[in-house]
């Protein structure tokens, strides 16, 4: 029997859960040959963990800064996985390491876990990363394309990549088009402080923070419509990532619905995505008096005059609507003691973001493959795109496309079908094409596009 | 006979150590019953202080790193003057301690000094900081008039405060109206990264940086014409500094002439002020290279034509011929390795910003103050502003406004006539008084001019 402990029952880990109880059951049931599971979820909210796990999954109590529980159920398990904040991934790596067990999660691969390559390998461990949805599912679309183009023996002259996390049309009830799928922090700290660098055309390019919503691509997703994208930081970290070393052009964004980013920069211009000092009596302002601190001072004009003259919005821009919908000019009370300008717009935000109990999400991803055909010298590009939609608030496309990957790379290991030792991402081939194949099977497909 | 100990022969020190030689010389024929001085002059490089020293002047070589000759110095003199980069302040303050000297710097005020603030007292040691132009020449005149209004009885609500270091209209060659009196690498950081804060009419307010250079306030001063100021770092500190608590409005800026900010902002929106990370290869860009970095690709567009239309900038806004002026479109090679882009920037404007050796610099001070008349209930408005030319670029109006002030103040405390002790800031009568009394007789006066 195969112990897989889970650390960590937030709500990323809904579908990797449901997915592994389901196997689980499975092979409980069959007696197929296939060796059984025991399911193991560790939180520090034991009552959370009950109510995400089935009758079969035993429920631990696990607390990272007393480490004892979780080394006891390390020893025991034959593969780890942490959902856990990625900030305490070096530790349970260091546990895992200890006990021989392998871990695999969905965040990037920190310095401190590459660090451990060497003695992962000695030890025969597998450390898997960024094997959800962004980074994970990015990785591997694009590297079997890559490899293709590659095998194909032609050159590969630019790679560009876009994913978004976004509230599905049939829920979308907002003129931002946008729902929160995702921590709101990170939503609303995307490119802050900057600069964005990419690589077009062989020339090294910088985007400050500033002008970061005012220089963006648009993109068309067979049924799913129209996208506009903006540059994430660092799109240089995965010329090495992919072995892409010298290609002219590399750039890798995150997609919106058109008109989000024009709106968003008002924000940005505003300074109220500013994360670096605390504002004076904070607790006390409202949403009114939030925006008017960024403002110019003006003994008659209203705020909302203030602002829409401020950044020249015209009356009848889409801006307005979208600025008013969010309730920026409300008297409502912020509440929030020592707070940021960025936490005190994400709290605003919430308000308005989030999604309803029967929401769908939707994620979007888009890549674009410029290269030179090795027989005829034609400059060729293909794209090749990807949506998925999430069933309510609970299981959502996001949980999926996180958790599913995770899910199915875990049973590859654990059936002896990943004979991997030391620190991974998901760009090799034993992982991108077994997987790629089986998420088809739950909608998750990629629909290329060639381009003369 | 007194020892005067002056720390740092750099530019700044000029016009301190011509003033206390000067007064040296005359203590030294007129036997008139005033103390003698000796005056000891300290650098790192040797020779630069000898350049700077007359015959009298002991020179002695001082590194900050091996105390032992500087201590030496310390225990035997009667007054130090630190003239060295504000950061080494503290280790100097703690040798004037341990020997019961006193310490004046023209250097904000650090924590790390407020904290000998009760040593001091009981030592009887006075550490007197602030005591140049800006801070300094700013605090004592805007106190004078503080502490006047209010001993009328009148109630003081807002308190603006500009000061600029620019070049004189007679070697104005540029059209920035601008070159660089003071450390360059203040001025391309001026206000980065924010935000700026200030209060205007009970309210706070933020302006992030990339708002500063488009939020301008304008003001004349006679005899020496129209300037654009905008707002410093931090406006707050000066409340505890002046005592102003409950003021509704304070402002601090820095003055510029007209349409400077408008190109500077330039600059900044493109992202050339960032000091946060290294620029790729940045020994082997060419000026225009760094300035197509922060711009779109385009296969033919020159860089010009793409900033230009990147910021819709207009084929006759001035600004076009402010940015080609500087030479930022050249092909000339930056030449600096590893370097962000604010030291590129920097590299490129000291090509052109420097003074040549007949220049004249210019330094200009604006106040404004607010007030209730408290016998008519009239809300009335007083300025009060100042400015010095330069002689030439070592005898700099910089040179003067900071070195004077620090000079009359030595000469009070080494005739006992400022009898303190403590850590203090020049905001306290004893010092403004005849301070602001004696730089009149050096044309540094303060005109003043009452609105209704």
């Amino acid at each position: 029997m195969k112990t897989i402990l889970i650390l960590g029952a937030g709500l990323s880990s809904n579908s990797l859960i449901h997915f592994l109880e389901k196997e689980a059951a499975e092979r409980g049931v069959q007696k197929d040959g296939r060796e059984s599971w025991q399911i193991v979820l560790g939180d520090r909210d034991k009552e959370l963990a009950e109510s995400k796990a089935g009758r079969d999954t035993r429920i631990f109590a696990c607390n990272i800064d007393q480490p004892g529980p979780i080394e006891r159920e390390v020893s025991r398990a034959s593969l780890v996985i942490s959902m856990l904040p990625a900030r305490f991934h070096p530790r349970v790596a260091e546990l895992c390491l200890r006990h021989g067990v392998s871990l695999f999660t969905a965040s990037y691969e920190s310095d401190e876990i590459k660090k451990l390559d060497d003695e992962a390998r000695e030890k025969g461990v597998l450390l898997l990363n960024e094997m959800g949805l962004d980074p994970g599912l990015d990785h591997m679309s694009a590297m079997q394309i890559i490899e293709r183009i590659r095998a194909e023996g032609h050159e590969l002259t630019g790679f560009e990549s876009f994913t978004g996390g976004l509230v599905a049309p049939e829920s979308d009830d907002n003129p931002w088009h946008y729902k929160f799928t995702w921590n709101p922090t990170n939503v609303v700290l995307a490119g802050w402080p900057g600069p964005a660098r990419f690589i077009q055309c062989g020339k090294m390019k910088y985007i400050p923070y500033n002008r970061l919503f005012r220089r963006i691509e648009y993109m068309d997703i067979e049924g799913f419509g129209r996208f506009e994208g903006y540059a994430n930081r660092d799109s240089l970290k995965y010329i090495t990532k992919y072995s892409l070393e010298g290609i002219p052009t590399i750039y890798r964004g995150t997609l919106r619905r058109p008109g989000f980013s024009k709106a968003w920069d008002i924000f940005v211009q505003l300074g109220a995505t500013d994360n670096s000092y605390i504002m004076e009596n904070s607790e006390e302002l409202t949403h009114r008096e939030f925006i008017n601190s960024f403002l110019y001072y003006h003994p008659r004009d209203s705020v909302e005059v203030k602002l829409y003259r401020a950044f020249h919005i015209d009356q009848d821009s889409p801006v307005i609507e979208m600025l008013e919908w969010l309730g920026i000019f409300s008297d409502e009370k912020v509440g929030l003691q020592n707070a940021t300008p960025a936490q005190i717009l994400e709290s605003i935000l919430v308000k308005k973001w989030t999604l309803k109990p029967d929401d769908k999400d939707m994620v979007v991803m888009w890549h674009k493959f410029n290269y030179t055909d090795c027989m005829t010298g034609q400059e060729k590009i293909l794209t090749s795109s990807m949506g998925v939609t999430g069933e309510d608030r609970t299981h959502t496309a996001m949980a999926k496309t996180v958790g599913l990957p995770l899910g199915m790379a875990s049973r590859l290991y654990l059936d002896g079908k990943l004979p991997l030792a030391g620190a991974y991402i998901p760009t090799v081939r034993e992982i991108y094409d077994p997987v790629l194949e089986e998420l088809k099977s739950y909608g998750i497909t990629f629909r290329e596009q060639e381009q003369a």
